[in-house]
């Protein structure tokens, strides 16, 4: 970092020193998951800083916000719109949630059978480690998964947080149950700043998103839609996707679209990051926060390629923007909110069959070689869904694996093992050399 | 069982041999769980017996009124209104789901960190060994847990399966979709029987229900509230919460309040099942579908007795009844049924605080001695709620076990271990010596 934001963090009410140890332990991590890798885009030195600067800068530039009375709050799904605190000038952010260092001590009040991701996320705020929890005004919670569900209501005995009730179906009654949602959380936004937002506002903070989302779009098209080039690795890839939830969204649009013209040159002059032949993959299901990246670096370390994440932290978050183009009002603009957010094919849903037929889509799109289906531990809903998932995919004789795994660094092996597999097999049918590394 | 009832087996489909096997399993534990115990009330016989015709007598009731064109509906919770069902003259009953049985066959198709419940009752109709389930015409799932309300697609893949959508919160707005949808599940009731349910027809089928569920709440009180007697064990308390969802009701009312009439004769007389001073123990949290009776065993062994069981197979299913009183029409009674049914206080809402405070008025009503937290592997909302639950009773200085458990028999040893300790502190804290078994 830097300089020394030890002020910052006694304001934040951190506990210090155990936050040096977690940024000695991902200080360690980086370097090796990241900056050993060949051949990266020069752009990536952005969100390379972004990175090293992520409990510094960036925390420093949301309490100037907080200091002007500008709403910041921390979420843990794309279900909460934040087109609406955006529009706000408020800031909408992901919570820390991707490390195993404070798992122990959420277990001491969390059952240890549950998503890897809530219990690293309650046990940052236990510890007092994540500045993003601290500044936030409040946690927007909501029901997309129980045992999040659940663990709302004793997070909120440390920090204020708010449930947003999540349908489990996408019928009309489910429609105005989510629609009433969404004009309760405007209001709720509306009483911090102390007025109604106007017209101009939210459509102004659906365009500013609008606008991320269609770089991201235009990253996930140079990543996997040129089957002969592999511009900027699957890593690399699904850094940005984190960031996204973190970095100032204006000013990472800007980012995203300069690091796009770059990949667009090497398309062009076919500068790819792997071998020809490589395996490319698809990953599907949860997502991976920061600093999970174990996947990734098991699979691009084993001779694959990864051009995709059909996650939330991926995909699922960038797919689907809002027409605010015949919007007349702020109903209007709130119609087109509701009708975006009812797209979102999370597997909290029952039925969602329209997950299936967009992963194949896809896969044929892009000329995948073949996907990983990827689950946090004990995550129900995708965890069962896969099912139906990989039913549907082997009919299509599509090459699947199937994943599933905490944030510790035990199963490496194991997983680096099973991929290997995959890949020479799938590198056997193609017909072409596994390569490997 | 009384008679050979293969033909009835061949006419459901059903896998005779596999069905065999399952009976011969069952068939062994029985006598050892149930016939072994001392000083049982004589209407017990009865219960005995249903048990032994579990899978004769009662399926063929059931196909009789198949045959008559009333409505067969398999359930796994109780949220489906059954009071319909029974308004329609058809039958409403749980599915078979309380034994490893059936569980490997499911664990080819569902994860196996998921609830043993589900696991099994999937099992059974991939086995076709459950009657219940292959003489359904159609099974009623709902959403109030996501691995069920995923297992429901895969499910509905191999049998007629309509899901219910259970709100997770209960505001107004939540209110009206869950009248939405028990209007739904009336429609869809009324379409089997091809006419609308009469006023009058509405009305008995809640009678009925009411009737059953006071002699529950009857059974519940001889129970628990007599500190200085216990006169029936909660193993067989038990088995009749577990009986509740598959005999017919009208006849099951009445002997349930035969054997109560018998209780109450042995409380006056002070006829107890355990000596004086024997730990009376509350179990709270997860249901216990038959054959799952190991943790009753277990305590029932080790010098203890469960006196009630807070849970949907006990006295989360009877505490309501619905107030038939001033209604005037099928609107009224639907309107009474939508207030009952929205007291159920299942871990599926956010928040859930009257649970906890439920629970301590049953305890200190029934001067209980300890509380056992039971939750079935992997249930996140259970599970999850156990802190706060426990947090509470702590408190309260209310002596508390936590156990998690599937329904395999591995654990017994160390659940037996951690009961005696439990059941030996609390003799302590109550200067009586503890006499185990």
């Amino acid at each position: 970092m830097s300089k020394d934001y030890t002020p910052l963090y006694q304001e934040l009410g951190m506990d210090i020193e155990k936050h040096n140890e977690l940024l000695a332990a991902l200080g360690e991590i980086y370097p090796e998951f990241y900056l050993k890798q060949e051949n990266r885009p020069k752009a990536m030195e952005y969100f390379d800083y972004v990175m090293s600067e992520i409990h510094g800068k960036r925390i420093e530039e949301l309490m100037e916000k907080k200091k002007e009375g500008k709403p910041l709050v921390g979420t843990f799904c794309i279900f909460v719109p934040e087109e609406i605190i955006v529009g706000a000038d408020g800031a909408c952010y992901g919570l820390c949630g991707g490390a195993e260092f404070s798992i122990a001590d959420a277990e001491r009040d969390l059952p240890r059978n549950i998503c890897p991701l809530i219990k690293s996320a309650y046990g940052f705020k236990v510890q007092r480690t994540c500045p993003y929890t601290q500044a936030s005004d409040f946690i927007y919670g909501e029901t997309s998964c129980e045992a999040k569900k659940k663990t709302w209501e004793i997070l909120n005995e440390i920090h204020p947080t708010h449930v947003m009730h999540i349908p489990q179906m996408k019928r009309e009654k489910e429609k105005e149950l989510w629609k009433s949602e969404i004009y309760d959380f405007k209001k709720h936004i509306e009483s911090i700043i102390g007025r109604e937002l106007t017209f101009e506002e939210l459509k102004k903070g659906i365009e500013i998103i609008n606008k991320k989302r269609e770089a991201m779009q235009r990253l996930d098209k140079l990543r996997g839609m040129y089957p002969d080039v592999v511009p900027i690795s699957g890593k690399d890839g699904l850094l940005i996707n984190q960031i996204s939830f973190y970095d100032d969204p204006e000013r990472f649009t800007q980012k995203v679209n300069e690091l796009c013209d770059e990949l667009e040159e090497r398309i062009k002059n076919k500068v790819s990051v792997v071998p020809k032949d490589t395996p490319r993959i698809m990953v599907i299901g949860t997502p991976m926060a920061p600093p999970n990246w174990k996947l990734h670096h098991i699979v691009e370390t084993t001779g694959g390629v990864i051009i995709n994440e059909e996650a939330c932290i991926g995909h699922r978050y960038y797919k689907d923007n809002i027409d605010t183009q015949w919007a007349e009002n702020v109903d209007d603009l709130m119609e087109r909110m509701l009708e975006r957010y009812m797209k979102i094919d999370c597997a909290c849903f029952t039925p969602n069959e329209g997950r299936i037929d967009k992963i194949i889509k896809m896969y044929k799109e892009r000329e995948a070689d073949g996907i990983i289906y990827y689950s946090l531990s004990f995550c129900h809903t995708y965890n069962v869904e896969s099912k139906k998932v990989i039913d549907r995919l082997q009919a299509e004789n599509i090459p699947i694996l199937r994943i599933e795994s905490d944030y510790s660094m035990e199963d490496m092996g194991q997983i680096k093992t099973r991929v290997e597999a995959f890949l020479e097999s799938i590198s056997f049918k193609k017909n072409v050399k596994f390569k490997g590394f």
